[in-house]
């Protein structure tokens, strides 16, 4: 029994194995290809507002450094565990192998649902997750991003934290960080560029005509907004459904996707949005349409509805719920 | 659900709440308290005799450094968890605190069955751990020792591979080191003659002649055999119990127990040993006698044969049952 | 025009060059001998407790490190100067030299009044100020220390603030440390046993009788109190003055101390302490007595009052106002 | 009272103010943001040729850390005081803020006179001064650079006295070196070049024909010479006046600019450069042009004079007076 | 009497005498610019396949630090002296300050014949030399290339080695490394292209038409394998002899090289290619032929057989036997 | 062919082989037992006093570090080769092992005569030949001592040179340095004292009465000057015989040393010392005594004369000729 035996990590290496036998890997090098180099479990005491403490336990682990620094994402998600942390690393490992970058994957995050704590409790967790992470981080060793419940301002306090350590400001040591520190432009809407970008190739590969096609959309987060936009207003595509966890919409005329943009930044979400019908969630991805992106949360296409979707070009994209609530500044 | 959670690293918990309310400990300090400051594992892959490579896991945990650096033993054990090692390190800031060293408590190790490997294996083991602990320890941070399956040759290993890192001998990295290269005299003595130190103390309190006593010892290793000795050629007391996993004696007329030490060094337990009769094993703890010193494995004393003890003394002992087999040099 | 123009480093420096002309100090040496070796002053900005941000002035001076590292005490004062910080490092230089110990002097300190800031603010000051002076100090090069203004509390801050950055526990980066984190024991006493021990010294060379003697001791802190209990209670001499910044109280027949103490322990001072007359402050040093300790502030003998004074023996001590009052927890 | 009190400093602050007022900043942010972050101050003991000591006063002030290094010049001049250091290092931060670089402002240098000293001496203090900066400079903390009175030279001993210590060639410690050990080639000209840049920006957009404008520039060295020398021959600019430290030099027909660089390049100064008549210093700036370059020393234009200038464009530039004279090697 | 003394040192001082000469160097600074700045030898005890332990003697030496790091090739060779290790590195810093790199010189090796080791010795002598050299070299100090007797595997030996001490792969310690970790792609054939460049620009020069040319080369390696393909595939440069140390192949109509290549790809050397005669090594230079490039071993050309070349081009070439046999994996 | 060929470390080599027959050390453990782990030569440019540029070879030869750091003393002299050096390296590893102390041994100089430097010269060669052994040494690694041809004024420029680097005083980066500065009271007695110590053992097991015995003492340095007074006016012993370099003194009535260590403060040497007979210095060790002590140079006693010498007890000492001439202030 190890540390990471859940069942998320277990469909890692499921994975691993199946890709293992296909490219004839040696047995001997499967298992520790499979579990990760290194991995870290802080315990994180942080002052609430309300006066109480509580101890939070915070993970980070690294992957492989066999070709450079390892590099991924911090997760706040009260249901973290550690195996599911090392299925990320793994997973990054080979999202980077597989663009030819030089890095290992490493994933991390706190077991804290980042929706409950206020601003200053928020601030507290993630600089105390930094701090802890010192010795075992750095540009040459591990580079964090952002990830599921944390977002540019944690990433900003992440640097902070780092770079008071080092006596000077260290921004390679976090990517996702604001512009004005240092961040990339256009991060927010690489993702769901990139699907467009590889759902207009498979148009082009079958020949089919973007101004002729419909589209839905499952997500309105960094991802989903962005992807539908870009279907509506840069390939042409009519975007026939969009939704969020508040309301799933269809309308085969079309939605105005700038309308709902503006909505989303004015309600926070969907749930209002009056252009088209409020449909049941469980048949959405199974309406009629060309191009299919579920962009929302993992595993939703499965034995039970795949053999029911209308869609030509299936593009699955990865959602990462970058945004939270309450405690947003 | 923490990385922590099993019976073992429970029960601890539970002995520190009863210690926490005894002494009104804040309950909102209690948490941060028990959970350790920080929990690393590594994988170790390790090229095996057979021209296979297995991958082991190792672990080291560091409860808190408050005081100095944390210390704490290595053990090498095939059942060897996350929570065990946490409940290991935590029990060791308390054993710091108490005799009021500027420690806080350490533990690691791999799982791994030692007497398994051959000498090439354990040593590949070995050093491979080291290797991966660097990061995290130092003569000003975390200091390790021998404890269950390991010994003099694995910390010598240990030390060898820090001071190949640092470019010098660093023999301030491991307790528990041969003599040669900078271990302390008399530290293989040192918990049997402990034992003897306290129980005389007893009998003084409580106005015992040791020369009318008797005494039965269970477990004939490093702890036992030494107590045994002290009890018979200095304290005077007579031996009337011997026992290790192969054998248990008794003779009511007293053991030759430098002949009982003889016996094992040259057959390597005490199957055979000839002097007094071979008993039951679950009856050995309720036999008659004055002193009573469980010096085997832990836990052998419980509700079930707790009222049928005969002993007026019972000196529990840590048995670090730090020999094993086929691969001892 | 240097950063240390003030009075108080041109006496520091008159000083020296009184003691350089009876040495035959080559010119050529003075002037870099004066001058420290190296200053530091940092911007500490602090949120207080009202919502609004100051930025306070900290200053650390090391005067010469030809010899181990400097050490020097922390003062935290409204009025501090670099010149003056820069004085009272030279002078801890001398002091070391004359005790044959390897170290060079140092000073530090912050512009800011103790006593009006809340227990939080004091700690947000004393840790920002350890932070910014973490590139300069060292068990190696620098080693801070308690004094007017400053506590053991403070010096607490100071250790664990510099145990963070370093990973570990670093009690070497500070004296007058609390004992159970390492400090001294004694420490608080020490000052007031060592005038008494001199001045039972000079007794002994100036062939007087301690137990028919007289003393006034000016000053009723760390130094004064201790002083005087040491007179009354150790040396037999007859304490006939004690006085605080609240109160000059002669009495020829001799003072209770232990009460005078007890008194300051329930009521803060010695304002309302009836056991003798209160005199006029400006005349205390100059009443009959065989002994007198000046041991509350500097410069209180000058030209104007020496040649009135009454004792045979004139201890000087250093007064050293670790105490103040709201923020003390 | 601070180190940082003196003119200079608060004439900074004062334009800060005004600044601030204007863009809003919260009050409590305005403190910190003018005090610097860290200031260092050391003596410099030097053997001078004669064989007396003298012990000189180097200064560093990072003003603030926040986006990357720190990045400033090194001034040797005898009137420099800590404030003056505080002053430009601030307007640095503010140059630094509207590139768009990612650096803090920084500036030290020497409280001497290096025209007063030999090559040696001036060696000597130039080795000694980055000696004592080790601790507080470095590519990822503060880079320096030449100001008024030092050169290419001084840069070259500071880059030596850094890579000594630490082992290896580090040319990025500062800027302003030789091209061959790694300076930028055009660096000695970029200042001229600038003014140039901006002056036919302004003729461009308020629709002047440069080959009608006349020009007078003050201030012939690195950045007056070139500038004259652009204007002359690349903007075809007539320049009617130059002038240095020496001579002020008038003529309404033209000056033979490359004749003023040969002149000063065999002579050192415009003195005996008879091309023109020399006019009174004082009247130079209101002589009739159409650009005016005060390239010499900073004020110059002022409440008195202000109204009186007859230019159309008044381009202000930064006199870097780089060169001095006996100890040129 | 120093280490350095050999023939090859010697030789190398004496062209450094001559060209300083031609540079009116001062002779002050001739003697230390020919010794090196520095010099390491280390002994490397290596496990035979046999049981027994060697130890051989490992060497680096770095000419001069003063523009950046040093950097210079690793030779395994039985011969390999302190002597000729340094006049490699001279020749090294020449090389690097003539293409105006900020390098200085350096090399290092092994004095061990690596055709006589299996595969796993040549990785523990590789290994172990590395691991010696950790406090010596670096990227920003020294850094490591393949040379006579190493190739690609060392390299790699070379950079794990490093990478495990230092934490992260840091693929910046050695050239020479395979592409997939780093390496630079078409450094195999660089020198070889690099030599039919200049004969091609030479041919310009002297207005020979390649077309119309033979060409003779000998050595049939990295280098002169490239240099033959290159000129019969891309400059219509007739190849007329090849060889190698098994044989020297003579054919005035033109060898088929690509064929040639083949041969030696199945039969590891060229004596049994068949495409013409074999002739005496001795009089193979002399041969006649347009171009002549000695690719083998260095000093083939001298007194005796300078006067007798038929060529009228001679393109001496660096011959870097990076190749050698059984251990070849 | 090593760069540690020469007679010297090959007569180290033999004396090896002659124990490791006679303890059966593994054949192959002497090869590596041998040479040592680690050499450095560095070249020390230096300006002399004439306005010249000389680079002088410094050595430094670390033998084994398997036990803490390395320690040796330094050695100026002309004729010191690597090869000697290392053969003193591995006696001090033997002297280490023999005393049980925890340090390899080591040893380093220049080949210089000191003698012929100034003073001036010999502070450059020294503080220039510590710079460049940065890299190599370190309180943990390599700790350095005096040695023939350094004295303690050489041990303090080491010191101030690593400090300076450092940043603070380290005065455990070498012994023999100045009681002052931290040196070791009575080291330079040490030696002369430990002779005497061992003599008189030696007399007690032969049971010799110290007081009928004579003595010649060869040498009249640091060790032969204090063992000729300590056998004088300590153990009883009549004085015979001195001599140094410059003449050897015999009287049987014996000699009034403490006259004689009078006459050298003043003179220099024993030139003119007039208490006996001057003999022929090839004769003065076959001169009738006890005690011979040969404390001058090495090798003086040989199969030449061996046969010859008529003491009863002969006990070679290490001369260590710490004294040199011109330079000395």
């Amino acid at each position: 029994m190890t540390i990471y035996d859940d069942e998320i990590f277990k469909m890692a290496c499921d994975q691993f194995q199946v890709i293992a036998d296909y490219l004839n890997i040696d047995p001997n090098d499967r298992e520790w290809a499979t579990y990760p180099k290194r991995a870290v479990a802080v315990t994180l005491p942080v002052h609430m507002d309300d006066g109480s403490t509580k101890a939070f336990q915070g993970y980070r682990v690294q992957h492989h450094i066999a070709l450079g620094p390892t590099k991924g994402g911090t997760r706040f998600a009260l249901s973290l565990s550690m195996g599911e942390t090392a299925a990320l690393a793994m997973w990054m490992s080979w999202k980077c192998a597989l663009a030819n970058l030089p890095y290992g994957g490493a994933k991390g995050g706190v077991a804290v649902d980042p929706t409950r704590l206020s601003h200053t409790e928020l601030e507290a967790v993630s600089r105390r997750y930094m701090q802890e992470m010192i010795p075992f981080v750095g540009p040459h060793t591990d580079i964090m991003g952002p990830d599921m419940g944390t977002n540019e301002q944690i990433m900003a306090w992440f640097m902070d934290t780092y770079s008071v350590y080092m006596g000077y400001a260290v921004n390679e040591i976090v990517t996702g960080k604001p512009v004005a520190i240092g961040g990339t432009e256009g991060r927010r809407e690489a993702t769901g560029r990139g699907v467009v970008y590889l759902v207009e190739r498979a148009m082009n590969m079958l020949k089919i005509d973007p101004e002729k096609c419909t589209a839905i959309v499952q997500g309105f987060g960094n991802v989903g907004s962005v992807t539908a936009l870009s279907f509506a207003y840069k390939s042409g595509v009519k975007v026939v459904g969009i939704g969020d966890h508040t309301a799933t919409i269809y309308n085969p005329k079309g939605i105005d996707v700038k309308a709902a943009e503006q909505h989303v930044l004015k309600k926070g979400n969907l749930r209002a949005f009056a252009q088209g019908d409020h449909v049941n969630p469980n048949e959405f991805l199974t309406l009629p349409c060309d191009v299919l992106v579920p962009a929302a949360v993992d595993r939703v296409i499965h034995g039970r509805n795949a053999g029911q979707l209308k869609c030509r070009i299936l593009a699955e994209s990865k959602a990462c719920k970058a945004s939270f609530g309450p405690n947003r500044k």
